[in-house]
């Protein structure tokens, strides 16, 4: 009988990288695979996306957003047809270039993004006002062939995500959705991931390739690099011009449709592992967990019997929760704690000779690894009320933690200083480009990350001494 | 106000190729993409998907099957480990060989199937008889570059799919699982897509690339053209030796495991669109229409409160199922009652002034496109009868079609005859690739489909002399 379980061999803050990449593993969420960046998604970390996908599609139908399927592979011109959108992306395209022996006579970019396969389309399928709004997301997968050092999750070449994209008669309306699309992600990240995060206007600098203005949700990682969740862009009516998407208004008068673009991806599961994971392994927060309770029963050979029956009767009397009883007898109690340990159960309940007497388990919470006897008779309760405070608690512990970790500056030297110690720099600023790229240069690195959308800009911007036009932040960031 | 809809321009039986191309195109289920072969999956095609999704995961759940996401990309040198599987798929393997700039030192293939990625992965997690048995589904998207003339769903080089990859520890289980795998899909294929289909072990010719044997279900399309629904393949240890992968057994003995694989895809929405169509447009069965009933409000200016009232209480009273008002004044009655046909929608609900005073609506099929009065109080228990009437309608009728169509033969002219009429041969037969090859030869292109589970065959094959071993079925096919 094996009796150990190895566990994770280094400390979160000691050596964070090499914690990651054992918890992702060791927890079996995910893989790495032959092809450098790419990943496998084990059972584990789909699940969290399924039921991400599912709560996503619950908020998007709310709005009339209808899911679609466009192909993987785009032409090139295709791609080509907007310019700030091609410049972006195309140092990073995987190109097809043949089909069994037969060279292609044009290479088919694998989609880095929608717009351009989408945007053809709305062209032919938009006529009227009558057509609009025109509310379209997709669930697929991506590639972009970034050359940075790949981490699962959190930077890889392929990943999963949803793309919508939104066509309405006015700058006005699509204005309001590409807000309340990010106010969707801030609540699914709260409440479902239990993740705190920044709310803001990216920098014209750090925007979408083809926006007029990209909203995002940043966070700060337990390692000091702050990273950019979710996106929301406004494109305005830059692809409409480029790809010709017109519609007849009420008085017959031909006009460009108004766009925008939003995207969430399974980068979110790498946050979620960064920020509530301990020395341990992963923590699952309660909502995302396929496993949400764990009973193990404590098997003596003369009491088997009892335990097991006790055991099958709590697991029906939490039936509706996500339950599992393991029974098997190939692996000890012991074996058992620390494997479910290291996969982020929310809760462990043991139950053992002793306690079948007493009418009751031992409650484990996996956050806080607290220990307590709860009688059977409360268990219902007490798990319901359980599960919400770890996940209370996990979103607090890493808000406290984003709050406690931005400072406000008002000069260089602290700004690299704070930067440079893995907080958030909170600076009032031009919006310059210039004063960006120079913060960058100054700080080894610094990038903004978004702009606040309602603290409003006092004084002057500290690098140039022009009026501040807003308030941003600042960090290393993935 | 526009007062026409265009519809099916062509009759079903006179021109079956162009009928087939403006249903799905004027119902709004998919449209041409600028890369040929590739079409976009829009709202109306793809909840089909998402809704066969949903009832798969469900039967996938009770055998255990959980879900995963494995890479897009396929090294070459992983793709040819197992001989007989590069040979079927490398002539429509397309291939990624540049990022951005840069020329890739191997090429990568875009999945045609995931055998050879997720085997890789196989052998690093399963070591031990306590790992198996393995069961992982995907619902992904795969690339086949065939050379033939695409058609939408039916044979595109995009197309979407759920393949299941099941490791066990001995050929009894992975034997029973392979044909458990078939009873579902001939469940689904049933339950949901009203298509009956014959089951049967394909031949060793027409087999899956590196499988032992391959189950199949198949059916024949109103054209008189046969097609593969879908395979369950048991791959015994074809992939488990060119991988290496085993397990130590209880006496710690090293074993290779036994391997199936098993998909089903969105080929089954053309099925479905070829099969029950009319030449008013599309027919949905009703388990997979996202709207079951639209209700048509008959508006005059005097009487338009009133009707719109009654119009919303009839949606409220009939809210378990599927149900659309379309109360939009810019379109008349008689232009809603031509689009619902078109796109299939399988009970019409009209509400008109003299209706309400009666307290009835008018009901209409879709199928039979019959007409009747029903008392409001009665119309919850007459919509779910409806419903399951039209269900039961469609796949009756497709069956008759079906036992209709297959013709037992004993001699090539009247193999030939059947073939090129557009029906089903059944003959016994020895089993010979040589037979096969012959049968294709003189009847035109006339390809086995299968060879029945059940049925003994008996007395000699007529092609070769020898001895019969088993009963099959040649047609023209996809």
């Amino acid at each position: 009988m094996k009796q150990t379980q190895e566990g994770i061999t280094v400390k979160k803050q000691e050596n964070f990288s090499e914690w990651y990449s054992q918890v992702i593993q060791k927890a079996e969420l995910a893989d790495y695979s032959k092809v450098s960046g790419c990943i496998v998604f084990r059972p584990s970390s789909y699940y969290i996306w399924e039921t991400v996908q599912k709560q996503m599609n619950e908020e998007f139908r709310k709005l009339g957003v209808r899911n679609a399927y466009f192909p993987l592979l785009i032409p090139e011109t295709l791609l080509k047809k907007e310019a700030e959108h091609i410049k972006g992306f195309s140092p990073e395209v995987a190109w097809v270039t043949q089909a069994g022996d037969t060279k292609l006579n044009e290479k088919l970019a694998i989609r880095p993004t929608s717009e351009t396969i989408m945007y053809y389309h709305y062209k032919k399928w938009i006529r009227s006002w009558k057509d609009l709004p025109l509310k379209l997301n997709q669930f697929n997968n991506i590639i972009r062939w970034e050359f940075q050092h790949p981490i699962p999750f959190l930077r890889t070449r392929e990943f999963l995500w949803q793309e919508g994209h939104n066509a309405f008669a006015t700058e006005k309306e699509v204005h309001k959705d590409t807000l309340t699309i990010l106010d969707i992600y801030e609540k699914i990240l709260k409440e479902l991931y239990a993740i705190p995060a920044l709310k803001g206007k990216k920098s014209e600098k750090e925007k979408f390739a083809g926006a007029v203005y990209t909203l995002s949700l940043e966070t700060l990682l337990p390692n000091g690099k702050s990273i950019q969740c979710c996106t929301s862009h406004n494109l305005g009516q830059n692809f409409s011009k480029a790809f010709d998407i017109t519609y007849l208004n009420k008085d017959e008068k031909k006009q460009y449709v108004w766009q925008n673009s939003w995207g969430f991806s399974t980068r979110t599961i790498g946050i979620l592992v960064a920020m509530h994971g301990d020395d341990r392994g992963l923590i699952i927060p309660p909502k995302l967990a396929e496993i949400q309770v764990v009973i193990i029963p404590i098997i003596f050979d003369d009491t088997k019997k009892d335990v097991l029956k006790k055991a099958n009767e709590v697991k029906k009397l939490l039936k509706n929760y996500n339950i599992y009883l393991d029974a098997r007898e190939d692996y000890s109690a012991g074996w058992k704690f620390n494997e479910y340990e290291l996969k982020g159960i929310p809760i462990r309940i043991e139950i053992g000779p002793k306690d079948i007497k007493k009418n009751q388990v031992i409650l484990v919470r996996r956050d806080t690894l607290k220990k307590g006897i709860v009688k059977i008779k409360d268990l219902n309760k007490n798990i319901e009320k359980t599960l919400n405070d770890i996940h209370n608690n996990l979103y607090n512990k890493a808000k406290k933690f984003l709050g406690d970790s931005i400072v406000k500056v008002n000069n260089m030297n602290d700004m690299k200083k704070v930067i440079n110690s893995g907080k958030i720099a909170k600076i009032n600023w031009c919006l310059g480009v210039k004063c960006e790229e120079l913060i960058k240069e100054r700080t080894d690195g610094g990038k903004s990350l978004n702009i606040s959308l309602t603290e409003k800009a006092q004084g002057k911007c500290f690098i140039c001494n022009n009026t501040a036009n807003g308030v941003a932040y600042f960090a290393k960031s993935y």
